[in-house]
């Protein structure tokens, strides 16, 4: 995998040129992207920026971000050959701290469950996990050092376990939606991928114009870590539990001081209105696509929208309503409680064999509707080659300390 | 003006076509809007809906908001002849009510400030406010029964006040911004423009799908109105003053238990801050436009976001930490100082005179933070022919309340 961090240190002491990074990237698409098809479209050779913190740092953009000089066409054959007028602001965003957002990355339709034909670099008979598969793909290959995601479900944290990757969904709107195909418009969530924790901290601090993300050069501390086994849902394969005790037992030894952590019933209940939420937002979102393609549209979703129509605005309202809830009572969890981060599954196992299915979010979807940074890092790797991550929450707006107790757990590993 | 209930009944009782209405529309259009300048285009004659709740209602659509069959010019030669592949999904919603969106309307660039050269059809020599002023204006002019508008500071209320039509800004969110041009996403919010208080509520109930927003047909009750003359912020026009007395002693007329109610400090705070949320954001949702087309940008607008460039992130992070405080603290508002609706000044006095300027949005910035449903109910019309409105607001996701004090008002008023 290429490291951002390391090739942004090869262009500062001048081993690289800005330029010379770029054709890099583009030559490891040329390569290494036939067999795994992550990337939809490139941007033909052009001037390369020779300045600024991202200056070399070939991005992939998921293709329901807006770009102007590519097409965004939405995982769908209804946007085909679509051209945006303007980039979404995370775009013009990598613009302007001098990255070049070189290709769009394959994702599944309106960023739902109906696979693409993208494969997992680490195993080539199973699936990537989705939506943001080509942009979890892509820097799993080594094909980019970065690349954008969307998370409305488990679409940036599942994907990355599964490629063994680290994925970053970051604070609720600390990254703009705007310019991105709304989903749930309470839930999509821009998200990055890249090859280690320093890396993906890097890089939302840069776009987040918030410096204090990045990981302090130091001593990470002593975190309070709480272990969350999320069992008001279905419970995960053996080997995901084994690989969350590895990690937690990988931070004790680092010096964080680990403990159970047992989330009041009300959290099983903002689970269960994920979906109620998610699917009446779509329902409006899709609207036109619904009405006036809905023959284009792929089973999965056409049938989740079929459903969602239905869904009562009683519901929906008594789910926000819920959901406003659990976020309070979360704060109240992390200072009653003691505790600095949640340590959690970051998917119920590796990634299925084939590329009917993209995979299961029930250990993402009530994070995503907590608004709470999210950090996979990336444990060990199973008998098939296929990886094993887990999953780092902080409070909302804690970026910074979600990413710093990663590092711990990441370094701790090994 | 076109009441939309009356044009419903007419249709409902044979008396009109749905498809009659709308060639209605369009003459009235074609006679009336040549010295008001609200319509930028109409839709080609084509099929109209003769079922659903809104058959026979044409709707003005703010040309930030996408139409998939007309142009979106976002008020910007930026955007010369930009046709969006989507409806945003409020138009799809009037569309599957069976309304037809029949025309745009003018907006500021970018639902800014730099006016348009839409004149309010009250006095010609006034403007009809901003940045919804093609919608206020066409609502006013008899052009339309409905228009839809988007209101970021006081791009609703304050036009509709201007204009002497009801607007509406619904909570926030209730009606989705998916498909509609950001200038703040923490802030913008998609509202309504009808000749009538009853008119509004029903549209408004049916685009929200909550039925209960609709007027009760019988008593409205004796709602606590509590007078809010928000000295947070520089003082209205003497007129303004009197418009408001005069609703409010309407208002206890008819029943209302009606008194004076000063806010805590801290909704000075939140007044101030507003402007740093908005213009913070817009730097970012409007990054590929002040990148790429900055001298395309009208004065006004430039020189906003090359001062906005310049807010710190800690200030944006600490306004929106104030906002927050207030949104709770006006929960306590209400319950504990026993009000069910706010009342106050729409605007700071009638329409200014001439096009230079689209009127001050200082009564509205906080309700806007807020999220609260707010209502325009027009009171008197001054010695120039130019109408002065109030403001009746809610708890959030008290739409229905908000609209049955200001239809209450409406009544006592006449």
């Amino acid at each position: 995998m290429l490291s951002l961090l390391d090739l942004r240190a090869r262009i500062g002491d001048g081993r690289l040129t800005a330029e010379g990074a770029i054709t890099q990237a583009r030559e490891a698409i040329a390569a290494g992207d036939r067999e795994v098809g992550a990337i939809l479209r490139t941007l033909p050779p052009g001037p390369v920026p020779a300045e600024g913190p991202l200056a070399g740092i070939a991005v992939g953009v998921k293709d329901i971000i807006d770009t102007a000089d590519l097409a965004t066409e939405m995982g769908s054959a209804i946007y085909a050959g679509w051209r945006p007028r303007a980039d979404a602001p995370v775009v013009a965003r990598l613009r302007r701290l001098g990255a070049v957002p070189l290709a769009k990355t394959t994702t599944t339709a309106f960023a739902f469950l109906d696979p693409t034909p993208t494969r997992n670099p680490r195993n080539l008979a199973h699936t990537p996990g989705g939506s943001s598969a080509g942009s979890a793909a892509a820097v799993a290959a080594g094909l980019v050092p970065l690349a954008l995601g969307t998370q409305t479900g488990g679409s940036v944290i599942r994907p990355a376990a599964f490629c063994g990757v680290v994925g970053v969904k970051p604070s609720f709107r600390l990254l703009p939606t705007v310019g991105v195909k709304t989903y749930s418009w309470a839930l999509d969530t821009v998200g990055l991928f890249a090859a280690r924790v320093a890396d993906a901290a890097r890089a939302l601090a840069l776009l987040a114009a918030r410096p204090a993300i990045d990981l302090p050069a130091g001593d990470p501390g002593q975190p309070r870590i709480g272990v969350v086994r999320q069992d008001f849902c279905a419970p995960p394969a053996r080997e995901a539990l084994a690989a969350l005790d590895r990690a937690a037992a990988a931070a004790e030894r680092a010096g964080a001081r680990v403990r159970d952590l047992a989330l009041p019933p009300l959290f099983g209940e903002a689970f269960a209105v994920h979906p109620v939420i998610q699917d009446y937002e779509a329902a409006q979102a899709l609207a036109w696509e619904y009405d006036t393609h809905r023959d284009a549209l792929p089973p999965l979703l056409r049938a989740q929208l079929d459903a969602a129509r239905e869904i009562p605005t009683e519901a929906y309202d008594s789910g926000r309503r819920v959901a406003h809830r659990a976020r309070r009572s979360l704060k109240d969890v992390f200072a009653e409680d003691g505790v600095d981060v949640i340590l959690t599954l970051a998917a119920p196992g590796p990634a299925p064999e084939g590329l009917a299915s993209t995979g299961d979010a029930r250990f993402n979807r009530l994070w995503t509707l907590m608004g709470v940074p999210c950090v996979t890092v990336p444990v060990e790797t199973d008998a098939n080659g296929l990886p094993l991550g887990v999953q780092v929450i902080a409070r909302f707006g804690d970026d910074g300390r979600a990413l710093a107790a990663a590092r711990l757990i990441e370094r701790a590993l090994g």
